[in-house]
């Protein structure tokens, strides 16, 4: 089963970014390209024929399935990036952190009026920046055709912070 | 032909990050995912074969054709990060910039002695970044099979930084 696949490479590392959190270390799925593939093709039939227009990947892990899932599907990738990495005429939006504030970044020719844009990164937590990321497509005039990551930290209910932008938020693995 | 198709779909920017600069913005190419494959797929051609064991792309353009070309080649991709975002075991290397310094890093498992590795980036500038990810993975014990790139500015002279590394310097485009 893929779901106890994943479970078993992610790797936890304890105390980082700072003392009492346990990290979901992710890259050893990378190190690991049949798994690699597996997902992929996974997430390829997940989202088939159900309307995404687009896939916006959110940088820099969202990148890493983000952009082959999209190729895989035939339809465009769009970068969401941080502060002052998009060289082109872009739309910006600050949101809260923990402590202090980030802000994050698109390009305004990415998104046509009513495209329907699915919203992937690797993982969920409090969905600050993938909140951040629906607010940012919808004032270009796009719409939110869910949210999609590799694993979801179901105890920090980011999922209540997305629900308002979609119904649809999909995960591999559920901790 | 691939190399107009890529060429046309490059943007310039003029004056970005600062004045006098003309930069070179891949992103229309993620929004075309027939091109997107295309690359691929030459990529793919162009590296079976040919005795490399691992990938390391740099964060984060270097993720977007990096991990699906490493998963196509069957084999890992490592990932080269700016300081403090990588949660294991690393090992960090600082070089210079035009101003300043930049530190990366690398999971220490993630290179094992003799592996072959080929480090991808989107664009090969001055080669300050490729140059110190060669470092890292040779510190690591790791070899250079090469260096690859989606475009070469071939005026900034990065490809003598990084000949002492591997004489294998490819890209799609140079300019």
């Amino acid at each position: 089963m893929l779901v106890e696949k994943v479970m078993q490479a992610i790797r936890d590392v304890p105390d980082f970014p700072k003392p009492g959190i346990l990290f979901k270390d992710i890259t050893p799925i990378m190190m690991n390209p049949q798994l690699s593939e597996e997902i992929l093709v996974a997430l390829e039939e997940k989202y088939r024929n159900k309307g995404i227009d687009k896939i916006a990947g959110i940088e820099s892990r969202g990148f890493l399935f983000g952009y082959p899932l999209a190729i895989r599907l035939g339809i465009p990738f769009i970068l969401i990036r941080k502060q002052g990495k998009l060289p082109y005429n872009k739309s910006s939006l600050e949101y809260d952190l923990e402590y202090g504030t980030s802000t994050i970044e698109m390009h305004t020719d990415a998104i046509g009026a009513g495209d329907r844009v699915l919203i992937h990164d690797d993982l969920l937590a409090t969905g600050g920046s993938a909140a951040a990321a629906a607010q940012l497509i919808k004032q270009s005039g796009g719409e939110i055709a869910g949210f999609d990551f590799l694993v979801q930290l179901d105890f920090l209910q980011g999922q209540e912070k997305l629900a308002p932008y979609s119904p649809s938020i999909q995960a591999i693995v559920n901790y």
